[in-house]
């Protein structure tokens, strides 16, 4: 995990490949993307505090895990200190590292998880509970004035799929087991969770439940809300234990107090789980509608209708536009086709290109389960001038979905700040809820003075409404905070 | 609604048209259901203790709700005072009526609810929310020795579907609304709730909410909790409003600790809740299964399938027997038609006719989702050597579905107790569960020295489990107080 962005060391994003996204860039944010022309400070400047742990509480944590899996390391204490947010990342890369960790522990067990905690609470330690780091909500980071020794306890070293119940379709899982871990011994028995958030590649299931996450493929699954059903929670008062019923029809639910709790109830050793029987047939369709208000109608239609698809996605003209600027260059015959669909668009079913917007469509089960689905989306599609543009490029976004917080560092180091910021509301507010934000947004870049971005997506449907994913990007403005602005 | 039984004054269960009951009841229970042997007391001769209210709050309630809707009437007060668990009819019947409420208002708004409740707060009185009197678990009751005013809030009036928003398919309905005149509203604009818990005709949707309601056809429609999105809820710190948010992904959920909370949080004044569009084909159909662990592993198999049938319920070969002996006297030819059937089952499908069981599966959509529904019903009950018999029981399951209730008030008359019980578990575990209860019950039975019947139903499916809802019946021995045997 790089301690000032995104992901894993020696991964990045490039625009070398993508011939359309420079000249975009500079049309939109009047920047060169060129080369960079920021970098994070150097980690041997960074000025780190020693760690300041109370009497005996070092000696406890051993004794709890395991010397080797105490640290005070420097790298584990930047590491641990704060999440991904955008205001985590410029402030870790201009050298502001906020209030570290005194020392990072790593349980190998629920009891070790406990012991833990024993040994905290009797020192009148501070406990962060630590995922897979990717938190945008500032849950991981100490306030600067904490006089109290601060924990960080990592629960990675709990990755395992500890058991699967086939005839109940539930498993049984450690809080530390990463999205791309958890799914690969899952699909080695057959099945799958079906929770792909964005952030899938660097959180846990632990972190998804603490932060009550929605996925890609909520629509079909469920958000982590609706799959999780038993609960094992280390709290100061002992274990919580929350048994994976069904469902229940008593008193309030302690379970939907722990989903969201952000640790600050305990920290979550397992959860039991849905699993489904991994699908026989996976297809993710894209398709093209005439605007962003008929494409809305469809999808509302769509969760209204009786197909189920997986996924229900689409971008406003803006993203569409911004997907379009960074697909890879293509060869000559692909470029040609694309230019024919466009004329066809526009000629023929009287497409406004700048008004278009580009949807994807996922359909999982049998055969003819998802053959039935595809003809009752199409028919859905058609009543408000869509059409399908086959599956090539939406298995280009399902191989690449996992990629775009990549960019944000690209960015960063162009001297451009850009973030997501995400809300579900009913399908009959969607549009207002849509033209206030973007308005909100471009007011915002006016006030400032400088040129900037915003595009959207519907990310995922529910019965009554869906899920609106704003990304925005700007250049601040010279001689002011860009946090502020 | 009957002080000391079921339902509506005039409408009871009676043998008289249904001939093998009085046999089916004399062989399990040795008691002839001949002719009532026991009655409640006649009202007249409950010795009521005069209201007791706080200086000064009979004139606050009047001036919150108006003089007509508050009530210190000897009916309102007994009605009021209780629930219809058995333990509650038991005692109604002798004339042991507990603590009764000293004043019975009827707030006409949200404004007059809260009026309520600052009138009640003011003079340090009890304030218990009443919605359709049907709840099983002691919550409508006062503790014996409370000495503070004991006001019931009866939301009766508060019954109105408030508005539907067709695009988003949801509902705000007052918290009063029976479920009768719900769905009667909901449906005269082309849209259901799709929420039928065994006490529809006598419950609210408040009292759904308060008390975690499911249903029998959560299969579809899900639990309460599932379809309950927005809250208004009168507390003693002020309204507190759960905004009807399509779903959220932040902190512990509010909306969910009121779920269930049974009044203790603050009285629901409305709600909104997913609406579905009245299907337009319905259908619930009959099968037999050859024994109660093929009926279990068929509705694991329905559960685990592509099929979203409404109903999948299914009884234990006691409760199987149990509906045949209710079948109304039928014509010559039905008596011939079903000899036909048991022959054919027993010389061709190898069924034992005492391990038999009874299902019901319900199908709701458009004509081709139906078809294509009961196609993949059919294949999976077949492989457990189960089979269709048409529509005609499903139909006759659907009119009567909410008339069991009465049963308990005509057994009570011939001196029989019996009651219900229901639990979720998961697949794997229901039939142990299933083991457990019944041997657990019979045991009981011996223990007494009594006769007694314990049946079962699969009631309604989950992803990983179902609900067991268990009915038993027993004469008590003489000479012992019946509640506790």
């Amino acid at each position: 995990m790089k301690w000032w962005g995104w992901g894993h060391e020696g991964t990045s994003f490039t625009h070398a490949d993508k011939p359309g996204l420079r000249p975009f860039i500079l049309r939109h944010l009047e920047v060169d993307i060129g080369r960079a022309t920021s970098a994070p400070v150097a980690f041997d400047e960074l000025k780190l505090p020693p760690p300041s742990l109370a009497p005996g509480l070092a000696e406890a944590l051993a004794a709890a895990v395991g010397d080797e899996h105490v640290s005070s390391e420097p790298m584990d204490r930047v590491v641990h200190a704060r999440g991904k947010s955008l205001r985590d990342l410029v402030r870790q890369r201009r050298g502001d590292i906020g209030r570290l960790p005194d020392v990072v522990v790593r349980p190998g067990s629920e009891a070790e998880v406990e012991a833990v905690l024993r040994a905290a609470l009797a020192a009148d330690a501070v406990v962060i509970p630590f995922g897979g780091g990717s938190n945008i909500s500032g849950s991981l980071e100490a306030p600067a004035a904490e006089a109290r020794a601060v924990v960080s306890v990592d629960l990675g070293r709990l990755d395992q799929v500890l058991s699967i119940d086939p005839g109940s379709r539930v498993a049984e899982v450690q809080a530390g087991a990463f999205g791309p871990d958890l799914e690969e011994q899952l699909n080695a028995q057959g099945w799958t969770l079906g929770h792909f958030p964005d952030s899938f590649a660097h959180s846990t299931l632990g972190g998804w439940i603490a932060t009550r996450s929605s996925g890609m493929q909520s629509d079909k699954y469920g958000d982590i809300a609706d799959l999780t059903r038993g609960l094992r929670v280390a709290t100061p008062a002992g274990l919580l234990v929350v048994r994976p019923v069904p469902s229940t029809s008593t008193g309030p639910s302690v379970r939907e107090m722990v989903l969201g709790s952000e640790g600050r109830l305990g920290i979550i050793s397992s959860a039991t789980v849905h699993v489904h029987r991994t699908p026989a047939e996976r297809v993710i369709l894209g398709y093209l509608f005439p605007s962003w208000s008929a494409s809305l109608a469809a999808m509302r239609d769509i969760a209204a209708g009786e197909a189920s698809p997986s996924v229900t996605r689409v971008s406003d003209p803006e993203e569409t536009q911004f997907s379009f600027a960074t697909k890879k260059g293509s060869s000559l015959v692909d470029r040609l086709k694309s230019k024919a669909l466009m004329t066809f668009l526009q000629r023929r079913r009287g497409y406004d290109l700048e008004a278009m917007c580009l949807s994807f469509i996922g359909y999982e089960g049998s055969e003819r389960h998802v053959a039935s689905d595809r003809r009752r989306v199409k028919k859905i599609v058609a009543r408000h001038g869509g059409l399908c543009i086959g599956s090539g490029p939406g298995e280009l976004y399902d191989q690449k979905k996992f990629d775009t917080p990549y960019i944000r560092d690209f960015l960063l180091d162009r001297g451009v700040l850009a973030d997501v910021s995400e809300t579900s509301a009913p399908w009959s507010a969607l549009g207002t809820v849509y033209e206030n934000v973007t308005a909100a947004a471009r007011a915002a870049f006016a006030g400032l003075g400088v040129p900037g971005y915003i595009m959207c997506h519907l990310s995922h449907s529910y019965h009554s409404g869906a899920c609106l994913y704003f990304t925005f990007a700007f250049k601040p403005a010279g001689g002011r905070e860009p946090l502020e602005q």
